[in-house]
């Protein structure tokens, strides 16, 4: 195991030698003279905490189904640490392998059929494909984008419009946003919140980047709220984003209030969760704040970084750093690399992104840049964009 | 990392403490004072191939996103090796997270709303509750059992009744057999494949506990046939069950035959299965067929243990040992305990067993024991089984 000390920025520990000896999506997906920056894994080893607990649990052979032991409990710790003081009960929430599964099982719940489910789009592309599998249709309600900075705001109007509309009985929010990294205020939820309650429309809310949002940016979980849409919401969290964690399966399915749990516990069971994600989980929750922190400082610096180098590099590019996540979405209409710059960026630069088109038609021209890595690393993937351009 | 010789029996390896400190369903669905005896988890260390692919995997941080890696070439090798030289194309699988998650992602695709499915009974539970969820009804075929020995058969006459009924489109079979243990005969396999082919019936095939056939017991993958019904057949297989690891969330869907590859090809993809499970499974298959062997040997001598124990200490109870599996499929019908013998034991005696009605109305008066353990803990169950009747 690698031992390195706490305050040390998780982002540059590991040799880009390392990282091509991993056997996962970002490392093998691609020809090996690819530098991957596409899909949601970091760049680090595992917070000390969890590889020990790891180590441990593969030691006994602790690899049997999955019991949800303190999982809940432990999230609760996070969150009343990290989120404001929340303090959701721990038995109001189930355990689930990853936040799309749940977000499946949960839909035929809380909507009938030919019923539509509203998204905010550009959207993480699982959203309407879940949607889709389960028999509901998808209402695109996009976010406002301010042309001059490159930020995403929420659009009230239209979500108004869009909530209020006769077939739709649910809101997926997806808060952090994935991929514009957009944390809403507490006002805006509130005002959703409202909207939520006027139409009718159960709210779900995917907050797995919450523990990702920067220094500064205050998160309010939804469900947090004093308000009726609130206590009926569910929302899912995972330790999978901030402690790179998504092969471990295993996240949660979290309603204090009575109506959200009501919905939550006629959800189906099963074993699809993973044994090592839970205990992974609770040491990332319980014991792996400072790894955070370290991490929060790196992303930060990085995403500081990549505006300039953006800057410097690649002039015509749009970018806005984001309040949360380590994703960049790239607005990079202005280098004539057509609707899925991703695809020329891999062809002439040999660097993989995330394909804009694939996040919805605000997507074409668009790229989602992965940030989570060394800060050489970064500046090599802005480099080899560059190059591709040229 | 505990560590141990080869030809050492892996289920006299751990202590009950040891066994006690696990995070597993098996360990800790119950209080502290039952001895668990329910689940399909083993009572055995990880084999050191699989143990030292984990932690190598933990200490390069290797958990992000699951990527098939070459466990479809590593599934073959193995087949070819143990299952009669079958040497099925590894381009032909699909990555799922485990065997009945998958069934419920293919069944939709070779099955039409109403349809049915037929299983045979006594059945592992999560298959009705499957083929349910998909909106398809079950078709209980139940297996033959002789009243003097209590050994299972197949009962061809019955399944060419019930596949060649309208409303039939599928037949889900397990084999080997949970929780009976029974493994079919290639004439058996042939018969049923040409019943499959004269009514039209989609063959889905579980051989998850195919590893785990007893020495003598010759094992016929029901896709290696050279038959029609074969070449359309999907099969679903996984490290879990034979090398404990179910918590790891891997499994493969494989479908050498053009039919069955057609369909597995339409399956929708996911990210749902998990990367350990694949690192530990590719380990599983090239790197522990000793252990498996020092295991199987164990299980043997269990299997037979478990007839004399019963015969000592309860003898009202009817037992057949299995062909394969670890699983006793026990007939408690004489001892007075009711319809759910397990709930009986669990109460007086304090010993878990799997409750014999949900395996189907077979099951009443029955209840299913895992006896992947130490010949010790194996003899406390039995004790415990026999002080719950007195």
């Amino acid at each position: 195991m690698r031992h390195y000390e706490r305050v040390d920025n998780p982002l540059e520990q590991l040799s880009t030698a390392e990282l091509r000896a991993r056997r996962s999506l970002k490392w093998r997906a691609y020809d090996r003279d690819v530098l991957p920056a596409w899909v949601a894994e970091m760049d680090v080893p595992l917070a000390p905490a969890i590889a020990a607990a790891l180590t441990a649990a593969v030691a006994r052979g602790d690899t049997g189904y999955a019991h949800m032991g303190r999982l809940a409990e432990a999230f609760c710790g996070f969150a009343q640490r990290r989120h404001g003081g929340w303090l959701p009960d721990p038995g109001r929430m189930r355990l689930v392998p990853d936040v799309n599964t749940a977000i499946g099982a949960v839909l035929p719940l809380v909507t009938g059929p030919g019923n539509s489910v509203v998204i905010n789009t550009p959207a993480y592309p699982p959203f309407a494909r879940t949607i889709t599998a389960v028999g509901r249709r998808v209402v695109a309600s996009p976010l406002r984008r301010d042309g001059n900075t490159g930020r995403y705001s929420l659009d009230l109007d239209r979500l108004a419009h869009d909530l209020g509309r006769r077939d739709v009985s649910a809101y997926l929010m997806c808060h952090p946003h994935n991929p514009t990294g957009l944390v809403a205020t507490r006002a805006e939820l509130v005002a959703i919140a409202d909207l939520a309650e006027a139409h009718d429309v159960q709210v779900l809310v995917d907050e797995i980047h919450a523990p990702l949002s920067y220094p500064g940016v205050p998160f309010t979980p939804f469900a947090s709220l004093p308000h009726a849409a609130a206590d009926a919401a569910v929302t899912f969290v995972s330790p999978s984003k901030a402690w790179h964690l998504p092969g471990l399966k295993a996240a949660l399915a979290v309603a204090p209030g009575d109506d959200g749990w009501a919905t939550l516990r006629a959800m189906p069971s099963g074993h699809g969760a993973g044994l090592l994600g839970v205990i992974a989980g609770e040491a990332a929750y319980t014991d792996a704040d400072d790894w955070l922190d370290a991490l929060l400082a790196g992303l930060d610096s990085n995403r500081r970084l990549l505006a300039t180098l953006l800057t410097e590099r690649l002039p015509g590019a749009g970018y806005h750093p984001p309040d949360a996540t380590y994703l960049a979405w790239l607005d990079l209409r202005a280098l004539g690399l057509g609707d899925d710059p991703a695809g020329a960026l891999l062809a002439r630069g040999r660097v993989a992104l995330a394909a804009g088109p694939s996040f919805g038609p605000e997507g074409l021209g668009f790229a989602r840049l992965n940030f989570a890595t060394s800060a050489a690393r970064l500046a090599e993937a802005v480099t080899r964009m560059a190059a591709a351009v040229d």
